[in-house]
């Protein structure tokens, strides 16, 4: 799935913390200790690009402005907006460069018309893991990357969670060899749509609210969205018996960013308490995913068909990613240079986790 | 490995951190926020079963209190001490327990003569990985069986960090059948090591300092310990060829544990500044192992052949394990229910595992 298409929900309200008791002159804590008064309270507000508490990802900014507010004994209070309150779900980028917002929960890949290197930053068909992602952002030069290519737009990112390996999607049919796929017209936005192109698809893309409908009527042949706990909410196994394995998304990452004056005006403490909070955010986004999708897995109607792509199929899409890699990188020295450090850790990683995740998976059976 | 080794090497001094500065009666932030009085100041004793500042697993822990200062805005200070300051290495427990100081930072497999069900929280072989394993904590019940089991011994555990996949061992032999593990001497603790003896090896234990020169001059045939990274520095490669791929730690777990009086009077802020930032150290710990296990499998020198063990060996540590899970399930209440909570996440996970991570990373190729 691409987050663009949460632009068909409709939101729902801004979250609101308990906040009630927390601005006394006098405080007494559990440990006996007394603050006499307290820091300056800095309120920021943080739009996302989803509906208001949407599962996982809305859940997790809610909770993560939670954690904030935890952190810093109430004087740090990031509000968060759902898509549409303050600004349109695809505006926050520019409304937090702007600085008319001070931060923004989304996903990276949208904003590659920006820059086109910042869909690496978002994750890679066949490329790296949401652990391998984020040991790359944080070990391997990412983030600075990222960092710097953001700092021209008056920006500060963090990762703000990930949703580990997405699911490939939704069939009518099944795919048994490469030439199946020649005029499928499938849902499929990004990097992904790009390669499924090469492959003879017909990529296209739908609102949210509209894709149920296409798929069921026919319209479109299939369409991708995330994973077994987020696409059953969309109903889709009533309307395709074959869901495929993934390959393009294998670990979106998502972003809690900040307009960089801002950030850089805050105190250290609350620097440290939103990074330490993205952190756990990430973590446990991940965690959730896999909880929640190995729970609706389990829940799937038993005319679903789980089933992996032909192995010709994927060999001819390692081939048109390379293709699309090399056309992006001759029209971007930006994303020349993003690819070249994604490929630098990739390369440096693969052996390791070749002998390590993979082959104990294998062992393990 | 098991940490207990870590005895063998001498420890070096407490972990200082930056203070300087923090205690000021007024302090003026940059975004011109001021502070008039500060809360009091918590002050808490770690001791870890480590030395000082052992790469990954020390310095992690040493990051995890430079952080409680800087969330707290130097409210709550954790004062690390290396192994054999306070306590012995693998005392930790008891005076954590006894409140003879306030946290500890060590494995927790260690316990299990305390509850043999505490193996169970720190990882199994041929089961869970660090992903997995956490998801099981925080998702699937694994942290109130953990709790409820430590409260008994006056504690409040959290998990601090995890090593990800470990290496299988070095082998002074190439092991091409079952029968060739027959009479083996080998350095191997825990779990993994009563699998190892059911197919007839003998296991031996050794401090961390005699290790090498045991296996350099064949008193041992073969040692396992954790990962490239780690393996280097003990300058294996130097007295055994072959490098087998692990089975038996895929997600080991470390813990931060409170004495669970002390947790309770702590403030509702520097509870959430500890669990925050042993979330953020878990997180760190997994993607920096990552990191410098891939850096240091580049460099190992050409002699090491990287080997995988024989299926037939595979299958009957398979069979082994569920021996010696069925007699310890047998002996203790406890580990049959924690099992049982175990090994319901596994179940659970599994297929959602095999057509996600497992399946993508073999279409990666």
């Amino acid at each position: 799935m691409k987050r663009r298409d949460f632009l068909g929900v409709t939101a729902l309200g801004v979250t609101s913390l308990a906040m009630s008791g927390c601005h006394r002159a006098e405080e007494k804590h559990k440990d006996g200790s007394i603050k006499i008064q307290k820091a300056k309270k800095v309120t920021l507000k943080l739009a996302t690009s989803w509906p208001a508490h949407f599962p996982i990802m809305g859940t997790g900014v809610d909770n993560f402005a939670k954690r904030c507010f935890e952190l810093s004994d109430g004087s740090l209070e990031i509000k968060v907006y759902p898509k549409n309150i303050l600004v349109p779900a695809l505006q926050v980028f520019d409304a937090t460069s702007a600085a008319q917002i001070d931060a923004f929960h989304s996903g990276v890949y949208y904003w590659k018309g920006k820059n086109p290197a910042f869909s690496i930053f978002g994750g890679m068909p066949l490329g790296l893991t949401s652990e391998e992602m984020i040991t790359w952002m944080k070990f391997g030069g990412g983030y600075a990357l990222w960092r710097e290519m953001y700092a021209k737009f008056n920006l500060y990112p963090l990762i703000g969670g990930t949703t580990g390996p997405q699911m490939g999607g939704w069939f009518k049919k099944e795919i048994n060899t490469l030439s199946d796929l020649k005029g499928l017209k499938m849902r499929i936005p990004g990097l992904g749509g790009e390669v499924m192109k090469k492959l003879g698809v017909n990529p296209v893309l739908l609102p949210a609210g509209e894709i149920y409908t296409s798929l069921e009527r026919g319209t479109i042949d299939a369409t991708e969205w995330v994973g077994p706990a987020l696409d059953s909410m969309m109903g889709f196994s009533k309307a395709a018996d074959y869901y495929y394995t993934g390959w393009h998304e294998p670990g979106s990452i998502l972003e809690i960013t900040f307009n960089k004056a801002r950030w850089e005006k805050l105190s250290s403490q609350h620097q440290a308490i939103i990074t330490t909070a993205t952190e756990e955010m990430t973590g446990t986004m991940l965690q959730e995913f896999r909880y929640k999708n190995a729970k609706a897995l389990q829940e799937l109607p038993k005319n679903v068909k789980i089933k992996t792509f032909p192995k010709e199929m994927m060999d001819a899409a390692k081939i048109a990613l390379q293709e699309v890699l090399t056309q992006e990188s001759k029209k971007s020295p930006d994303f020349k240079r993003a690819l070249k450090s994604y490929q630098n850790f990739y390369n440096l990683n693969k052996p390791f986790d070749d002998i390590s995740t993979k082959n104990f998976l294998e062992i393990r059976g």
